[in-house]
């Protein structure tokens, strides 16, 4: 099967504990590298985790809090003075150019590539990247300032040819294509053969759904129905749940209450609140309402 | 002994390892701390070294390359989500507020305390601080854009009381603090009592010099003379030594040659090639011609 793996590099929330580092993960797709959100130490944690800068060409920001971005200033700079020439597509909410591009400016006088800022509005939901294999749309979440999510789809690939029943029908290589796209093949005596008996049907598309930071919000259940991997943030436990409130964000079973809902294979939970040395009670809380959960951490690889 | 010891946060150069942080140091003057330099992920290590952020109040920025000061965004905003009230001062090259003010208000829009600027022109040496019990003062160097090095030079303490000899001539208590800082005691009698059978003298005031980054500069030799610690770049082996030259950094033989001619105490090397993933050779190198050096590591603490 095709790669479609998650490296956690950070998953602690804004305030520095000697257990994580602020908010970073990239996603593998085929050998292209996302990663989405970059908090500070992400270039750091990109080298442990022996990731290759010259795979990352895209990278999607939820919001513009510090412990979500602050690491694109290292990162940026590091592959300017790597000499790196592809450009570098960073997709964020309105705002980011307006107040990156000057600092990055500065602190990199000659850049050996571009920086390319897409910017969206984080109200709707709307695809804002495609190429063959995948499209990321974004979640409209609810944080203390314009945030959202993304979800990660692959496209429904091509079936599979069963290479002995081409043989034994003496396909000719030029009808392979159209024939893995679903066509039936037409030998020359006319004979239609169809196309289930010459091919397997490719694996079904997976899904990966990145949800933080927000306040609790069912209205995503729609948008992330079946998801193969639904990384949620789980900032609080139960006994802070006023607290997640009022900061906008998610308790543990929350986040579980929507996997259950939204019926995703499993959940990741992160964006852990420093105050919890041990964090077995958030996996609890949320094991709960959705058994299939685990905790994100720091180097964890996640197949989906 | 007063504390006066010195905390590696970060010793790499620019380019991330996954042995080194960027440079970061925190100063320990008689529980004051001072930070030198806030390359990225100083607040993570400042945690890590059980440091405390409410003895943190100056940072001095040698020049303005994001490994020795992107760290700042991510701690100063820290410092706010903890409800600092003091104010923090940050000692730098000319420009640094005008780069850092703009982005560090966008990311914290509220702030619980205040960030002064305290710029200063790196061609001369100057006294920037000063207190009851320290001064530091710039060392120019000279890298690729306008740095300075830094003088940290404890105060000659005051004498201490001989509890015999005072008691013994019966010396009231307000004549202790005249006597502490060199005064003869004289009598009711008009008997004149000299200090030296009085008091013990103070231990000799500590140095320490800090010069990042700079290329082989003979001229600092006078500014740090005798300094009981001098951490100096030795970012590249003699090998790489016509790189050191282009890029104006210096070679681990050549910061020992410094350290010999400035008859320093101690020496410590960093800020190290991402080059060289063994730095035995940088060692070797620059204890062939000082042999009292010592490699730089994250988490090191020396005691000056």
């Amino acid at each position: 099967m095709e790669k479609f793996e998650l490296h956690i590099l950070g998953c602690g929330s804004a305030l520095p504990t000697t257990r994580h580092y602020p908010t970073c993960q990239v996603l593998n797709v085929r050998e292209k590298l996302f990663m989405i959100d970059c908090g500070e130490g992400a270039q750091l944690q990109f080298r442990k985790s022996r990731l290759k800068f010259s795979r990352l060409n895209r990278i999607f920001i939820s919001h513009l809090h510090g412990d979500h971005c602050f690491g694109l200033l290292g990162l940026v700079s590091t592959l300017n003075l790597l000499g790196r020439t592809a450009e570098l597509h960073i997709h964020a909410p309105q705002g980011m150019e307006d107040i990156f591009a000057p600092f990055l400016g500065f602190f990199n006088k000659q850049m050996s590539y571009r920086v390319l800022f897409h910017e969206f509005d984080t109200r709707e939901a709307a695809q804002i990247y495609e190429d063959r294999s995948l499209t990321v749309s974004t979640i409209p979440l609810r944080h203390r300032m314009p945030c959202c999510g993304f979800l990660f789809a692959e496209k429904q690939g091509a079936n599979h040819i069963v290479r002995e029943m081409v043989d034994f029908y003496q396909v000719p290589v030029y009808e392979l294509n159209r024939i893995k796209n679903g066509a039936d093949y037409v030998t020359p005596e006319g004979l239609v053969v169809p196309n289930d008996r010459l091919t397997t049907p490719a694996a079904p598309p997976r899904k990966y759904a990145y949800c933080s930071d927000t306040l609790c919000l069912p209205g995503i259940v729609e948008q992330i129905k079946g998801v193969d991997l639904l990384f949620h943030e789980a900032t609080f436990a139960d006994s802070d749940e006023a607290r997640a409130c009022e900061t906008f964000h998610t308790t543990a079973s929350q986040a579980a209450g929507i996997a259950c809902d939204a019926g995703v294979k499993r959940l990741l939970i992160g964006h852990f609140s420093a105050r919890y040395e041990d964090e077995s009670v958030l996996l609890q809380e949320a094991q709960a309402v959705f058994p299939d959960t685990a905790l994100a951490g720091e180097m964890l690889c996640v197949q989906i």
